[in-house]
């Protein structure tokens, strides 16, 4: 007998499949998805919030991705901008366009793979909505979360002389997109963790909250490639920077990767983008302190470089010697449009 | 000499437009956009949120919308949520995908509509996100607010014996629809009122706030239609219901084009949506006293039936006596899909 599960559902069965899935009672929610708004309360009533987008054809696309990676990497995007607050999640809200009826293992899929991210980093979904697109697949995710104790670390903050670092490794998102374009078998059975890194980063959450911790005067995620962010940071900041492309982390997947199918290594770390690592400055003692402190938790943090005056620009000094404007390196949705 | 106001934008261009047109400094708000996430203070730590997505093609059409309609909209559908809980919105986030590259032009028509309607409800915008659709324009927005004093009134309360009341007059929007889809221009002219209503609808934050006070059991704001979303209360509350089309309050203006154009004006009522009033249930002395408190600030409350137990299911008595299922009134996205 044959369930239904690939035929087509109307907004309602959606909705009570995911109402179905969600679970309503969590520390903190007083009235849970379901009604017009959810409530939720905050203790010391400061809240970060940050929402963020994809969409098929876009961001993703859908013969590389299954519904549930889109879920959760949609999600880890809008945690990690908690993260890169110093902060903890604490609630979100997801908005999913459909370009067309999804069926039932589609719906439950998408939540899965959303829950499971939420679940990873102990985050209560509290509503949503659900309506057609005329484009494909998309989600809007926000995150509500509370700031870290000695208050957000933002972008505003870096001063001249800092040190700049940058937690784990950086590429191996891109890395993990090559292999899927590529449509190679062989290359998916052989990096398997960088194509996880692509579908299923891991929002640097307690490295946050360490680095914040620790006093760093600036922060911020590897979103859009550590090169834009960095640049990001300088322009708030109103400074400018010096990196070494030598003291960049790169994994020895990401290298082998690179090397075996010619392609520059360095653009993967420096303007790949979807790393959700961090990247961040502080004084040089305390650097120092968040690098040990890390370092106790396992958590790999290099310095790529140090803050300079705005005047002195914001640069990337490559392996060969040549100097870029960091400016230029990383994504822009609408470049070439 | 040309300003390059139709030209094009890139991603940073558009940004950088967006964060010179936001206030930054407001109440509540100690990060303002343009950090990894917003950080705003809510006092008692309780916390309304909501999230809500338009789509070209879908929601909308720019043929007919203008941008700064668009972002009116779409903010007042999030808002309308939080009067829909008896609450006061707070602060607000957007997130924007283009179809293609925008103009400057159209980027400050969209943020002027979004914050026209955000000043109009003291409501701060603390954040966005902005990126490339497939699918024309999109907007996911996103409201935190407060609960009003007594608590939140939600969908799940509706005890028979209810009073079932909607504030000021459903099917406007419906009408402006009919006025914009058929390009007539002198139907325009002669019953601005009505385009008025669909395109910048008003969230009857007010009369949330007051039906609230007076102690209501349930409360939901009309976006899917009356029958629909009265429907929803039922479901929550485990109740039936008995309403009667001929108390369904119904303007003048929409009577008169229904009328002009041949159309039901009852189904534009209770099916339409996107109306944005409120619909209530209270006990009979409760929507007495709510319904002269709404009516000391200039606002209609019209009693169109009755709380039933479960059993009796939802029905809707027509104007010629036959007798019609709420369930099946109202708009599903997917339905036909």
């Amino acid at each position: 007998v044959h369930d239904g599960a690939d035929r087509p559902l109307t907004e309602g069965e959606i909705i009570s499949i995911i109402r179905e899935m969600v679970p309503l009672h969590r520390p903190g929610v007083r009235v849970p998805t379901g009604d017009d708004a959810a409530q939720f309360h905050f203790a010391g009533g400061d809240v970060l919030l940050t929402t963020d987008s994809i969409f098929e054809g876009v961001h993703f696309d859908l013969g590389n991705y299954g519904f549930a990676d889109v879920g959760w990497k949609a999600m880890a995007a809008g945690v990690s901008d908690i993260a890169a607050m110093g902060g903890q999640p604490a609630c979100a809200l997801v908005s999913v366009g459909f370009g067309e009826a999804p069926t039932t293992a589609q719906v439950r899929s998408l939540v899965s793979g959303t829950l499971e991210m939420l679940d990873w980093c102990n985050c209560a979904l509290v509503g949503g909505d659900v309506c057609r697109s005329t484009a494909g697949l998309s989600l809007t995710v926000t995150v509500a979360g509370t700031p870290p104790q000695g208050g957000a670390v933002l972008r505003s903050g870096a001063r001249k002389g800092d040190a700049i670092g940058v937690t784990g490794t950086v590429g191996d998102s891109r890395a993990g997109l090559f292999i899927l374009k590529s449509g190679r078998e062989e290359l998916r059975a052989r990096y398997p963790g960088l194509v996880e890194a692509h579908l299923r980063p891991k929002p640097a959450l307690l490295a946050g909250g360490i680095i914040a911790s620790a006093g760093a005067s600036s922060l911020e995620d590897v979103s859009d490639g550590l090169g834009m962010d960095l640049w990001h940071i300088c322009v708030e900041s109103r400074v400018g920077c010096l990196i070494e492309e030598r003291r960049v982390p790169i994994s020895d997947d990401a290298a082998a990767l690179a090397q075996e199918v010619g392609s520059d290594r360095a653009l993967w770390a420096l303007a790949g983008g979807e790393d959700y690592q961090l990247v961040f400055t502080a004084a040089p003692d305390r650097f120092d302190k968040a690098s040990r402190l890390l370092g106790e938790h396992g958590i790999m943090a290099s310095r790529i470089g140090t803050v300079r005056s705005g005047d002195d620009g914001c640069v990337l000094v490559r392996a060969d010697g040549s100097r870029v404007d960091l400016g230029g390196l990383g994504f822009d949705h609408f470049a070439g449009a």
